[in-house]
């Protein structure tokens, strides 16, 4: 079907451009009588919001959340919650001179390949701009999921950077720039970051979210596989390149004994003593928290000159100007986060369709 | 919507259980007028078919396809194609004594949790044998594809062994065991493998996936991105932990200027100096060669005793006798390279249908 | 999405043609642990069967009902179950006269038009035949929304003769050759449809379906109403032209006094004083019985010459020989029931889905 | 899935409540590079606008669309159109005495039934207000669908008054307040609406909408049946109770030699001689006029005291004040034509996407 819409019970379909008069995103099949005003969106849009840290784009935007619908004296309704943000600090300018080039790395050659044209301002369509939408589609799925279940994203490398395991503390993520769980790390990234930007450079990052607190037996055999649905949601977002599930790629260099996830009975039931499936098997979660880890590709607007060619099939080199982020990663983080609760927003739906409870 | 079915315009639908009378496929959305007949379709089968190496199980499975409907006097009607294939080596008695046991690595426990029941025989459901669906409905993604796509599934490491891409030869992947494009990486693979399934154990891999000739333009943007769909089609195949695209987790590691893809103009239109992206931006394939990556876990059916809990609530442990693959990433390359057709089947239908053409 | 499907959460497909091999029908998401066997599939598949009136065709179709997947131990397992039905009186031979001619009131020529070719052995895809798959899921669909749900067709008007709904009596339906509840009209229908039959030539029908027990609440606003999708399903079924809700199109002719609906409190909650809406406001059940009604066109195959075109474009005349249907809408009672079934079925997992329960 | 959406590739979501800011739809799936600007929908709207004749509401509403993305520079990007209408005259007050009390014929009981809270402001979600966005997507649908498509709808009936078929003249219809296609019938339903608005009563009515120039097929068997989508399109319109394709319900009285629509060989192709079909056979359009009706019940709001409950359970009494209309059915006759332009440009995408061309 028509390609803006995401999660079968719980649906959200996302709309705008970068440079037009607002973006925005319908977010359906919400249960009712669910407490919700602006404040609480807006609470999760800001943590993605530019402009914050000096390695995020200086782009002002305020990002301010209207509901248009669905909430009727403070709670849901169970009808569509239409969310609107306008676009503020649009600057249409800055991008008048890249409108017949191909930036490589970008969608702007592939946007043009499908439909024949393009919107060339700030990438249109496909800027990171419209993950703003998938936030405060989160923040209503993490209403739904309730409190119970808790989810939470952080970095665990930068460029060939990664965090030492061992160090590894949640409480600290909202104490750096890098939303970094490891404060060694977040030091050292800071140094890196500080020279990438300098030299008009960028550089890539992974990002890990987890889900405490999620039940065991939710997403379905086959092709409701709740980690298919995971892969989908993370690669979806812009920049991203790979996804992994637990062990992921390192479950291919284990064995079978290091592989398997003992269980034992424990006081809640059955406890596994290890956690290689991030929680999932056969498509199903276990009852353990869930772990999905992303790769974002370093921003594809860089200082220096690249080769590229022209719409009208002239060689020519191009060098992104405006403000970017060397390391968009880290503001994948709570775009990470609000996906995970879209996709388990879902699954509770869908698996209390079929099997109730 | 229920979740036994994968696509939008080219759809199917598999059912089946391991040790049940039968599996099959619907496959649905098919273009009219393709010549289509049983040999075309078996003829997939049979690079799948377990029993034909000495590192895949040895269960026998002549895994006959039989077409029950859509086709008439040699070619596609346009209306569902159902494939129906006989479970023909079941051994019930085999699995009988796990049937209050839950498997390490398997979905035992989660179906369980989810359903309050499970079919045991030999998995059920979430057995690796649901995989002989894909790779049929992939033979007729394939024609719906035409000649000029061709996709081509290989091994690129086992356990923490990879190749040597410098040494790469897609020409050599018939001539082992293990869809090695790499001779010398089959033949350290070939060893590695025989210790592994002497001790009883079993190790992972990572299986790419290429494919040539696709035409810029197919995907599309933000939910119905083609890697998006193809993360979610490899991550659906059983054991599978991680999907990359392009340069997939390593692009993490690069810098803004290393991975940019620059481009040139050609005698064909744009070329692009290298190929980061795996063929996509944005969504929507460049024209290039598609390329994905998954990492398979290893079985999780070992020799060693491995810790478990019973389906009443006790500690006990738990070997795993009968026939197994030592690695089950090989019998995955069929797999992901029909994964790769239906998906690319279903966005060359939904672009046709949008764009035209 | 490809066409071959019906339904959200509880969804089938189906497959087949009349003279293949056999045709069938896979059922998602049916819920874990229901008990059933074949012997339920084939109680309703039997009151569908033809050849056991003089009023329906006399071709013979044991349709025996076989069981494939998804049921182990005799109770659902949650994942999908196939069905086949083996078609085993197909006698292509009479078909063969008929291959490149258009017959007036098939889908003869339309299918030709989108598909360049057709399977014309008995309409191939497009025959009554594949009524029987539906007939079959709606036999689960049964078991899924339980006793408490009493679904009851019947045929309520023959060409231009009605039943007197003073006369209606439900115990009555099985004991004529037409589902009729009034034993006049029955009566005249039989004097009505030996004359039709032995001139050869066919008339329309009236079907009404009713379920009761039907909770308040199922269904969905806007565009997940319940009477949107009854009217759906309705309409797909072969020879439909137009499907009512409650007073349906006498709706019209009604003034807003007489047509409202009033409500007192009974003892068991709410009660209707009326049932113009047919059981749906808004697209929701109200709790009062759930009455859908829709027509069925003559049978198209009739003994007297018709004007029309063969394949190559010539004016030609055809003459529909062999065994066939005087009036389609006898049969089409059980499949009536048997899509009202699956629409309930539905919506039932779809308001436990969003709303609990 | 969530229940706001229709459609498959050309697929648009709706939201809003009477009452609320604003209401809006998302349009996706449209095809790039066709002219669009907002007068072009606001042309559409203006026809279903209320307060523009004296037998419809006189609530004032400018329906003032705006295009809030997916166009630039004058055409549609392939990206999702959202677009925006705000409520101006929402007079709350109005309803607040209502707040508590079920309306017969309206869906305040069934909305309380299922979420246990409704929006009782103008009806909240099940307003009719909701068409309005209905009327801005089919704008879209029909340049889609090009100028070679030509859809028109009428008025065949209100109450018991049907239009004189040998009369008709679709010319007339934009010169009366009732897009009677017959001068005489318009004049006596000018007489009768007189009177009924006098007496606070409401009449039902009976759309016709016909799209001229679909070509022979499109649409799809089984499921994705081009009259099963109609049905379901018209079904899902405020107040609608029954659906007929052709010949409807009128076709049960018709002997197969009367229905079967006959073919000759024109100078186009093939001719048919008559139009029962309603140019649809087996789910497929046959090239002739497309033709669907729809009965819509009586406004509900009437100015006579009918017996009703309230939410606490108590017997009651009821009476509509406020601006309503004496017969909604005149207001869906855009709303008639924008479904079936929407139903059309889907198949048409659809058909693209399968069959090319």
């Amino acid at each position: 079907m028509a390609g803006s819409s995401f999660g079968e019970l719980f649906r959200f379909t996302t709309w705008g451009e970068s440079h037009g008069p607002a973006i925005g995103v319908v977010v359906d099949g919400v249960p009712s009588r669910l407490p919700l005003a602006e404040p609480e969106i807006q609470h999760w849009l800001d943590r993605r919001k530019p402009g914050q840290s000096k390695f995020t784009t200086q782009r002002q935007e305020p990002d301010r959340v209207e509901i248009l619908s669905g909430v009727f004296e403070g709670v849901t309704t169970g009808t569509p919650i239409s969310l609107l943000i306008r676009n503020e600090d649009q600057r249409s300018k800055d991008y008048g001179e890249i409108k017949d080039l191909y930036r490589p790395g970008h969608a702007d050659f592939t946007y043009d390949a499908k439909y024949g044209l393009r919107d060339y301002r700030g990438g249109g369509r496909s800027s990171a701009r419209e993950t703003a939408s998938r936030v405060a589609a989160g923040a209503i799925a993490r209403k739904v999921l309730g409190p119970e279940i808790k989810i939470t994203g952080y970095l665990v490398q930068i460029g060939s950077d990664s965090i030492d395991r061992e160090q590894m503390n949640l409480s600290l993520i909202e104490r750096n720039s890098f939303w970094c769980p490891d404060p060694a790390a977040a030091e050292r990234w800071e140094q890196q970051l500080l020279t990438i930007r300098k030299s008009g450079s960028s550089v890539g990052a992974v990002i890990e979210v987890v889900a405490e607190g999620v039940p065991a037996g939710w997403g379905a055999p086959i092709y409701g596989k709740l980690d298919q649905d995971l892969a989908a949601a993370m690669m979806s977002i812009n920049a991203v390149k790979g996804v992994e599930i637990g062990a992921g790629f390192e479950a291919a260099t284990l064995s079978g004994e290091q592989n398997a996830d003992e269980m034992r009975m424990g006081n809640q039931g059955v406890s596994f003593l290890s956690n290689h499936a991030g929680g999932i098997l056969g498509g199903i979660s276990t009852g353990q928290p869930v772990v999905a880890r992303f790769a974002v590709k370093p921003t594809s607007s860089i200082l220096s000159p690249r080769q590229t060619v022209d719409r009208s099939g002239r060689d020519t080199d191009i060098l992104t100007k405006g403000r970017h982020d060397p390391c968009v990663g880290i503001r994948a983080v709570p775009v990470g986060e609000a996906m995970m609760a879209c996709v388990l927003a879902d699954h509770f739906l869908r698996h209390r369709g079929q099997v109730g409870g």
